[in-house]
């Protein structure tokens, strides 16, 4: 580890600053819920390091470099801890959730795997971060040998999910920016640009439109359509030509996701036909979602709908996937998943057919999960669109 | 994990793409390199994922992401192999290191723990990368129980640490673009202006200069000098206000770093004396820096000068730190750091007197190590600049 801050990127630090606190009462809540799903999942409590899942729980600070131990503790019986490098303690004590976690701090001349021990049950079975770095899991394992630990994505596979009133309400704030930067891109002009130019474009409009970042401008024109990883290029777009847009950022810490497709001069019969089945996929798997229903049985609808139309072999490899904090996250309403959807889960269902050589047509909206079915986050036209 | 690729963020794929790749000589080269390093270290060998490790001994493919296992295993006695996600497997072989290593692919309905542990001795120990996510650490030890993992940064604390010739020149290029880059900010206003405006011109200035990515464009201005951690705000600069420039990127995969220190309008001589101190203790670092030479004493010179005028406490914490494919890494030129310098190490030397609500004055340049000193990399006037 370094003997200093890592300080490798200020691109998390965006220009505008940090997203707007949630109140002390929102990290207690939901600090109380996750500790609560720790127990129901058998868990002696769940172990959080920096990035998404403790920024939702405790909001955002300055500093929690990955590679200096922040670990927060988190049981069913005892009130939260939060052990961060002594360095930090000043920001973590002005941090959101500072009066919803008890702040413990390890000095630079100390262990932190020691720190950290003296949190934890020795025969403790916790749940601990995905994405926590092996460094740190090493260090525990070594502190506290007779420990054991589950990844959290395992353990409680929908922790997350289901989102609160104001999570939902700046997810649609989210979902209007982005649908305001893609009406605003149906008058620039495609004809004769890079995908690369428009995409720096699409990325202008997107902050324009009020996004704190961007996560994704991307223009797949003509054949690249049909590969949902292309990335904008050196090809220039020619009347004619089929364009997928798939555009998305984040706002006040939440983030949105749009897929709309384009057509560059009047869209022949053919487009036009393939965009009506995708968009009745993309209507069938909305209209499955209930409280209760398998994520799988959304994917399968969508896919029934385009296997009718002679497109089974086309379609996207999944139908959509949660979003909040971060743009990509459970519930995957994907072949087979088993997770059942609940009221407050906030999802994009897309759909798409993809054809290699040809082009693609793709769509994609996020909703809401309600107790009586979905509600839309964001309302832009998914017809077609037609550009110049 | 996700049924689907995370796609979370697009931001380390740049607009003008991935940098160019080394020849698969250079990787073959630096894969027996860190194989032997393995096993000087008693290690089976070494388990790198996707990360600055894994592109420097590999070159950059599309894919790799983080939260599905790709895993390069480096042993000194049998070839390099690398597991990828199915998916990925057409991007890597297509990568520079192709032939420099043997791929081999975990197909989605796969355990990819068991296809990595087919890949591992089961009695083995193993170098691991400290930023591989627990996730897969937790994986890997339920599929071999018997196997030992150690933290790289541990096992190997001066890994990539030196660097070859076609490195140096890489991160040369990255020198004169970020001096380039500050020559230009010389003239531009900073009377009135905001320090995240300023920050925003100088974002710019080193795109401008050939940087692919900005890592750092930070203006402390005034007291805010004083604070290393400082983050641009809506803070005006005014005239007489001492303001830090602190900037960094990469350019061809390689990293710049650079720290310079203007004056708004003639220097008092209180600063011109100060900024005089913070020079000769850089000078007085860089003059003892010879091979063999503990990375601490290299501290030790910068702190000495800066203690006999009187500002031993208000010294930055760490004297300097290596940088290469990122701009922040071993060695580190901190006190008591026993690491020997070697001929190839390139690293950042700064030095720094902060007083906390007055101002700061801060220097920072890259040098390579040589059989008998340093060479800078970079060379643009260390004076205290004027600006207007």
């Amino acid at each position: 580890m370094s003997p200093d801050e890592c300080d490798e990127c200020d691109e998390c630090e965006t220009e505008s600053g940090a997203p707007a606190p949630f109140s002390r009462h929102v990290h207690t809540g939901r600090l109380h819920r996750a500790a609560d799903q720790a127990a129901a999942a058998r868990l002696t409590g769940l172990l959080v390091t920096p990035g998404p899942d403790l920024t939702w729980l405790c909001g955002h600070w300055r500093g929690a470099a990955p590679d200096r131990l922040t670990l927060l503790v988190l049981t069913p019986e005892a009130e939260p801890r939060l052990l961060v490098p002594a360095r930090d303690l000043a920001d973590a004590s002005a941090g959101p959730a500072a009066g919803a976690v008890r702040l413990t701090a390890w000095a630079d001349d100390q262990d932190p795997y020691a720190a950290a021990a003296g949190l934890l049950l020795p025969h403790g079975h916790y749940g601990i971060t995905d994405a926590t770095w092996s460094v740190h899991l090493l260090g525990l394992e070594e502190a506290l040998p007779l420990t054991t630990y589950r990844p959290l994505s395992t353990a409680l596979p929908l922790f997350r999910a289901v989102k609160d009133e104001e999570e939902t309400a700046r997810l649609a704030t989210a979902a209007a920016a982005v649908d305001a930067a893609y009406e605003a891109a149906l008058a620039l002009r495609f004809t004769g640009r890079r995908e690369s130019e428009l995409a720096a474009d699409l990325a202008g409009l997107l902050r324009a439109h009020g996004h704190d970042r961007v996560d994704r401008a991307r223009v797949a024109c003509g054949t690249h359509g049909a590969d949902p990883r292309h990335r904008p290029g050196e090809h220039r777009i020619e009347p004619g030509d089929t364009v997928v847009l798939d555009l998305g950022g984040r706002r006040d810490g939440y983030a949105s996701v749009l897929t709309r497709t384009v057509h560059v001069g009047p869209p022949p019969d053919k487009v036009r036909r393939l965009h009506e089945i995708v968009r009745t996929a993309q209507e069938a798997a909305l209209a499955v979602m209930l409280p209760g229903v398998p994520c799988g049985e959304v994917d399968r609808a969508a896919r029934a709908v385009l296997t009718n139309a002679g497109h089974g072999a086309d379609a996207l490899p999944v139908t959509g996937h949660g979003l909040g904090v971060t743009p990509y996250e459970p519930p995957y309403l994907a072949p087979g998943a088993t997770r059942l959807l609940a009221p407050g889960m906030c999802v994009q269902v897309g759909a798409g057919v993809l054809l290699p050589g040809r082009l693609g047509v793709r769509l994609g909206d996020t909703v809401v999960c309600t107790t009586d079915g979905v509600r839309r986050l964001g309302g832009t036209d998914p017809a077609l669109g037609v550009v110049t």
